[in-house]
């Protein structure tokens, strides 16, 4: 019945391709721009077209920037330039600047080592910032990846290869999330939690 | 921080306002149509521009149709014109059409009853129903509303409507999704599957 549709079944196809809609949603999100009047359908493209030309990655932090404007990061005077919050994606970079409690720079991996998926260290912006440590003078680097396997193991690449660097290495605190019980918390967190207890 | 990248602020906005994208997620999204290129970008709008031109609802049974084409349902000689399923909204007609089981005709409703929400019978395609029941040949009207209140009330709805009508009216059977098991079904979903029980 959806081949009598074609310009749907294109705008299926393209929908397809975005990432966090899930297959079983696509038609309802194709139904949403069906319905929008042409003004708003033109404002959307405007706005993903202007995006698209005038954002571009900070050659610095690989943090997204306005090209007219600078890195809202590196070309800041209010942040501290001697600490370095080290990220996979731009998405933590986000939730980590949203919390307020970190006023240093960022570095955009760009994701992390998975031999699986064919993501090696050359691929990541490893070399830019081994070089970004030893040009410019960075005092710590917080190694803020995601507790996953993938995360630890990019995390520990990154400090073997900073070993000859007299820069201070650091992690996010492992434990308990605020506001949750511990009844219902993994073996592993616990163990962590407790292992990592600090002084009341 | 976002205050300086007007650009993306803006698609953040307009991806705000797509369905089924959680706000966590439209970070991601974004991040993914700033890295397409704009050949890309130029086809995902086209795919947009063209869908929204051609493709408009059936002026009888409400669903989707490319316009130089005709109502894939309605204009289709090889299905059968005496019976119609009522459905809420496109999603739901195409899950059953993917069935394979159905060969009828639908009617999409554009929703359900829901005062709260300030949806009444006149904003759904209730009275173009009862017009086409009573000016087509329709033996049998198929209520596939949701299993809940609103879709339950619906259907009680139109079937006070059509009591004069000499159309039979029907409903989906309820009971035991296939392939699951009766320990993790809820007590209401067994209570109906044992009390609308078939002969084995």
């Amino acid at each position: 019945m959806l081949e009598e549709i074609p310009s749907l079944v294109q705008l299926l196809k393209n929908l397809q391709q975005v990432p966090c809609l899930a297959s079983k949603n696509i038609y309802r999100v194709a139904a949403h721009f069906l319905k929008m009047d042409s003004v708003k359908l033109e404002q959307f493209c405007g706005a993903l077209r202007s995006a698209q030309e005038k954002v571009k990655q900070c050659p610095i932090c690989f943090s997204w920037q306005e090209i007219d404007r600078g890195c809202p990061f590196c070309s800041s005077a209010r942040r501290d330039h001697t600490i370095v919050c080290v990220v996979e994606t731009w998405h933590e970079l986000f939730s980590i600047e949203k919390t307020g409690g970190f006023t240093g720079l960022f570095h955009v991996l760009g994701g992390v080592i998975c031999p699986l998926d064919g993501v090696g260290p050359e691929d990541l912006t490893i070399d830019q910032l081994e070089r970004r440590v030893h040009d410019k003078d960075i005092k710590e680097l917080i190694l803020a990846m995601n507790q996953t396997p993938e995360g630890e193991a990019t995390a520990a690449f990154i400090a073997h290869r900073l070993r000859e660097s007299p820069v201070k290495l650091s992690c996010l605190a492992r434990g308990i999330p605020v506001g949750s019980s511990l009844e219902y918390m993994d073996r592993l967190t616990l163990y962590k939690a407790l292992s990592e207890r600090r002084p009341f």
